[in-house]
């Protein structure tokens, strides 16, 4: 499902690689029309207050400020987001705060935001108090897994959507204040029409899409998006990303590195200049921007961690697809009930950042050929799978490349792999426990000791000539390139 | 079920914490009871041949050498292993070596020790040949895991028993071997009866136990071998310990360590002195060896990994009983199909294996207190979980503790990981890739980064008092210290 047709906005279709998608360019200019295409909807309750609930309970309602349209947030009983969530602007003397329940009853768009454990947990008990004919919004898969896996279904005669922004929740609402000044400025979302009883859903995923921020929308299936959600997280994004720094830290450390350098070399080569150099010209960018010595050890690299992240990668996507991923999600969220969340920015590399970031500026960013070489690979290792497995081209270089560079690093880089993974969800969290440490092995005890191990051409004119890079360079077209400013 | 009769052995009671478990002192002086005790088995075929299959084949023919029964091995078509089969003495001239499915037709007794994605896949074809009314034997529980889960069951009017020798294959006929001269010498097994149509499947399994020379024998459900088999294998057997020496050999490289001392600080301390010291004086004794310095850090190591150590335990037992893990190994056997299994023995540390072995003798082999600390508290942390979830005593002292200081260690000392590893089943080989990674990412993220909090002295005291340490004492009665001779 990559072609939508929209009663209210002008759609556009994207060249990409074999094909063509249709997509929706977002803009301020479209607000005016989201009342028309939200068909009915004049209530949207927002449940949760993590991280995308805040964000898209904001964006929303600033959007929708001077409609009919009201955005009210749903909390559980003590809940201790109240007080934020009042910081913020949504009172309970005005309607637009209340206990999650009661503004799902009110609403006629719920968007469901809660933990996935919860959502697993109450569901149904939400369900049993919409109204008819409510529209039902999810901003990823997981319920739909959760309800595969259980035997359940989504309640007859209800809209089922989804809008799913490709960025952590921090940069959906960073993005839509830097887009005031600068258009243009968002984070990309894809949507997924469920269920359409009343022949309004994909107008109203449109509306709540480009009211979000959303430079450019592409549709998916709630399948495809919950893959390529929970897998992209766990690998490139998430996982794979804590896990090389892990392995690159104390193999530079072990290399004869003091801490600083081998941390500006690993994190800091990622988070900086690979990261920027990628968003602004593209994958092969960053191997072009070496000169000869380091591109035939970035090729070196690449030819290592290729294969052995591919595995990774695979294997994540069978469990994913399987359900065995989510059953231990579940089963995590039981134990934790009991016991917090372990930590995740103990290694002693992290207690380096401060001096690191004091460094800026007065040591010229460099790209680590062997780092790049590394992540690119799987970084690449990620789109392949992808494509392997038939996902619109819009979803894999959003969910393996552009979420990664624009949303996830630069928050890495002004702060740090704690606060980038802990402001994900608590399945992404819990993901990222879970697989870096698989890919922190495979690039330990495979990729690193195979690094004398001449390049593989073949491998790396396939890397030159894949596919992705041209639908990297038709999504930057829809995404004017703005540097996410992280306070 | 930790209680059982014999109608032909004398079995003992053994005093175990809280209680009593019924439990068969072995012997060679019971050979001859095996036809006995076997009640109208004749044929036994041994369907597969990686380690445990070689080793049971063996051990159960020379055990009822002189009798009328018959021990054959079962091959698929074109099986690698025959010519291996046939150097050992098992030919098709003399009818011990033949097709797999024509061998389990031909049984009264089949054994089923293919490998267990083989077993998930092609059970209903050996149960749909077996005789009316032949004995099922198994000797681990996956099978009832995914018949559980796949919603299949044994076919009725079978024996279904279990026979689960508590050690590697080689080390099951090597000490098998020794057992020649050195009576009292083999692997202690546990037995568990299924389904019992002809009220002899208990003698039965006690035979089979008795003839591949377990020094003593005792009692435990399917059920309860599966998960507690599954998860130690994942956990201090062979996913921690490999966990744990990637970790700390890095830590004392960056420590300043060279690379033989790290080797031998972290691998050669394990599998040497560790090992020794508890299978001949238990677990307090490692502590007890050393300085009081040492003693501090010991418990400052202890206090550091025995909570994480046992959060991953948890979460091991969590997937492992609700059948994650297994559906995890069946997907990883789908990819395996068309790509090799990963390698496990490519990082550094390796490589100095010849080296730490050439120096054994000329350096006094020394309990390191850091990494004896960490991997106390990690197999303490297992022993704990099995208690907690209503093991019984025999089953995880063997477990936790037996297998690893008598087995599996002493092989890992003379070979290397991956020899350890890869030697066991293929099931026991993906769950070490799959948790090894995360032993080591939470012993090198939370437990070295916090050894220089003070230890608590609560939980040091809780450790001393700890109640397997008795019930390990009961279970060395019954089994003579024989340190295995590793060719």
């Amino acid at each position: 499902m990559t072609t939508f047709t929209s009663s209210v906005f002008r759609t556009e279709t994207m060249t990409v690689p074999g094909g063509t998608e249709t997509i929706l360019r977002g803009g301020r200019d479209l607000f005016p029309l989201l009342p028309q295409s939200l068909h009915g909807v004049r209530r949207i309750g927002v449940l949760g207050w993590g991280p995308q609930g805040r964000a898209q309970a904001q964006n929303l309602r600033d959007s929708l400020a001077g409609t009919d349209v009201t955005v009210s947030v749903g909390l559980r009983p003590g809940s201790a987001s109240a007080d934020d969530a009042r910081k913020l602007g949504f009172t309970e003397d005005d309607g637009t705060l209340g206990d999650w329940l009661a503004v799902a009853a009110a609403s006629d768009l719920v968007i469901l935001l809660i933990a996935d454990a919860a959502l697993a947990a109450e569901h149904e008990r939400i369900f049993a108090v919409l109204k008819p004919g409510a529209t039902i919004g999810l901003s990823h898969g997981f319920l739909l897994g959760h309800l595969k896996a259980s035997g359940g279904d989504f309640p007859a005669g209800h809209p089922v959507i989804a809008v799913c922004p490709k960025g952590m929740g921090d940069s959906v609402r960073r993005l839509y204040e830097q887009g005031a000044t600068v258009n243009g400025a968002g984070i990309n979302a894809s949507i997924a029409v469920h269920a359409d009883p009343d022949g309004h859903a994909t107008d109203r995923a449109l509306a709540w899409s480009v009211g979000l921020g959303s430079p450019y929308t592409f549709a998916t299936t709630l399948e495809n998006e919950y893959k390529s959600d929970i897998v992209g997280e766990r690998a490139i994004l998430l996982g794979a990303v804590h896990g090389l720094v892990e392995a690159l830290y104390r193999h530079f450390r072990l290399d004869g590195a003091d801490p600083v350098t081998a941390y500006e070399r690993s994190t800091e080569s990622i988070t900086g200049p690979i990261a920027r150099t990628i968003s602004a010209a593209g994958l092969p960018a960053v191997r072009a921007a070496l000169t000869d010595d380091d591109r035939d050890l970035f090729d070196r690299a690449y030819t290592a961690a290729y294969g052995p992240a591919r595995e990774i990668v695979a294997e994540i996507y069978d469990e994913v697809a399987d359900g065995t991923e989510l059953r231990s999600v579940i089963l995590a969220e039981d134990r934790l009930a009991s016991r917090p969340m372990s930590r995740i920015g103990g290694s002693p590399m992290w207690s380096y950042g401060a001096e690191v970031h004091a460094r800026r500026g007065t040591t010229p960013a460099a790209i680590d050929p062997l780092t790049a070489g590394l992540f690119v690979a799987t970084m690449v290792a990620q789109v392949d799978e992808f494509a392997d497995r038939g996902h619109p081209w819009s979803e894999i270089v959003n969910e393996s490349i552009i979420e990664a560079v624009d949303s996830l690093l630069p928050y890495m880089h002004a702060r740090d792999v704690a606060y980038m993974v802990d402001n994900c969800s608590r399945t992404a969290r819990l993901g990222t426990r879970r697989w870096g440490p698989r890919f922190q092995a495979s690039y330990e005890q495979i990729a690193l000791p195979s690094l004398d191990t001449p390049a593989d051409q073949t491998l790396i004119a396939s890397f030159l000539s894949n596919p992705t890079h041209d639908a990297l360079t038709e999504a930057a077209k829809l995404r004017p390139s703005v540097d996410i400013s992280v306070s």
